[in-house]
């Protein structure tokens, strides 16, 4: 197939450290290359990938400082869409809804995963006006506000298998990984270590609107003993930290559509305690590779008995549901699908 | 013709303060009605117009605090259009870039006003991929930067007649109506009317990106006895301010690519003390409607003469060249011709 994938310019593809939505384009992109698809990527310029690369900006925007009105690349990149669409069979967006209107004047079919929340304010008229597009979930807990769109399907982030390696025998401690942010609750994790008398390490970036959060409710916490703070990590950084961690500690307290570092962890053979919240039941099995809990006295009881999951049973669930081979491959189902009914409806048309 | 406009959605149209490009939106779609055409206006539903109005947003983003997401409405707006697209004889942007990928594959030709300086960094792709996209500059000095795109034709900015009423007998101040921001230079203003002896009347707002500027550079000189800082104002007491004014004093520096509230004191028969830039030399007349002068020595002797500028020459100004009404013609013809060779362009395609 020639499939063209649309990234968002504000990290390049991959990110250099944080932007889940950039990450999963990569891994998507270089997996569709490696089953043997036609594949371009439209991103910013310095993105590194196996497809052909089309540049909508120079850089990345996060980084390109000179860049003052973000908007003009961003439209940029859909006139370069546009201009090249009859050289595809199929158009993926991944940049949230700024394409919609355009995409239906396309000669080629388009699909648009949905990377963020849908439960926010102010989306219900866009939905309604684009109740016909077509349009993937990334955890089917994500698509309930609007259950009637015309959801392609649901598929699950996935990753390159060797990128974060097995692990058989960890360290002595427990991870948090993510966001400094208040619907994360960094605090329980904490709190469930200390109580578990357990090491924490905690490898989290800290936006600017958290600033005042971090200050006034997190720094404090951070002088315990039993907790290192280890700021913003690299990839290979977090393939160590995982890899050695007991138990990744994920207490979000929001419904996070899906939740990119529970299997990450999988993938080191990291079993994870979680809030049962956003996607997390459709990611984790209570007691195979991980724990769902909704206290802290359970998660402290869980971490009891950490030894009673098998790690080889974590990574098994990611190699079965989560490398990027799999996500690519359900991908190319709901192209090949969206391409058969195009040509049929354009059959239809000229019969 | 049957005349689609699409504005802004920050503020409504017409704006109950301050927004430039919603007030022009709103004289030029009354005035179109005026003339006979069959208008639609895609604004901000709060909107006030004689032509039919489709609402893309509930109220205008700026005084709804309810929407977290300015895009989505501004994306549905697009939408709105592209979907009623095949009623319009021709399509009126006024929507900066955003509409440009779509614009091309919509079945009724497009226009787009410029309504910002185009001298900024970062616009140049941008305008390379729409060199063929036509375009209408509100000054010929606003179209420097890029002298090679499709520009259709300069069309200045035009009010209502009796928007602002002429006055004859002006009481004895100068005035001053802007932001307060360094390129708008009260300050220059402030020492002018103090070295000519004169009463300044300021009407002004303070953006929030302006409020240190405002408070460590401009807030002092307010102190001095021949200054009234007024804040800001309403349309009512505009006509009071404006017609009540010996001059109006536009010592600006940066290319303002229309100044708007130049013609609003032409039409109250106010002569304007300006410094060379942006439009003004497009707009003023030396000695017939007011002065350009490029230092505080020469403002100072231009205004010790001010009565030689006859006030109902100003007026005369206006009404020749900055009407609604005229504004109207010339996007009328603007819009013929695109409409013209739209069938041209057709008809040679299907012959």
């Amino acid at each position: 197939m020639r499939i063209a994938q649309v990234a968002p310019l504000f990290e390049r593809v991959p990110p250099v450290t944080y932007g889940g939505t950039e990450r999963v384009v990569a891994y998507l992109t270089d997996a569709l290359v490696e089953l043997g698809h036609d594949v371009t990527l439209f991103a910013s310029g310095d993105s590194v990938t196996r497809a052909r690369l089309v540049a909508a900006s120079p850089r990345s925007l996060r980084l390109d400082t000179a860049c003052r009105d973000t908007m003009a690349p961003q439209i940029r990149e859909l006139e370069l869409v546009s201009r090249m669409a009859h050289r595809f069979d199929v158009i993926h967006f991944h940049t949230g809804f700024l394409h919609l209107p355009l995409a239906r004047h396309l000669p080629a079919p388009s699909l648009t995963t949905m990377h963020g929340r849908l439960d926010l304010d102010g989306l219900a008229p866009l939905m309604r006006d684009f109740a016909d597009a077509p349009l993937v979930s990334i955890s089917n807990n994500q698509r309930r506000p609007y259950p009637n769109q015309a959801w392609s399907s649901t598929i699950y982030h996935g990753l390159p298998p060797q990128l974060l390696p097995f692990r058989a025998s960890p360290d002595d401690y427990v991870a948090f990984i993510g966001r400094i942010s208040p619907e994360k609750r960094v605090d329980r994790a904490i709190e469930i270590a200390r109580r578990a008398g357990l090491e924490l390490r905690i490898a989290a970036k800290i936006d600017v609107a958290d600033r005042e959060y971090f200050a006034a409710d997190i720094a404090p916490l951070l002088e315990q003993p039993h907790v290192h703070y280890l700021g913003e990590i690299g990839e290979h950084e977090k393939a160590d930290l995982l890899g050695g961690a007991r138990a990744l500690l994920f207490p979000i307290d929001w419904p996070e559509p899906f939740g990119m570092v529970v299997i990450e962890a999988l993938s080191c053979g990291t079993p994870v305690l979680a809030w049962p919240e956003g996607s997390v039941p459709e990611l984790l099995e209570h007691g195979v590779n991980g724990w769902m809990v909704d206290s802290i006295e359970a998660a402290v009881d869980a971490l009891r008995h950490v030894d009673a999951i098998d790690r080889h049973a974590c990574r098994a669930t990611f190699e079965k549901r989560f490398t990027a081979d799999r996500m690519a491959r359900d991908y190319g189902a709901v192209y090949k699908r969206l391409i058969d009914a195009s040509r049929r409806g354009l059959e239809a048309r000229t019969a």
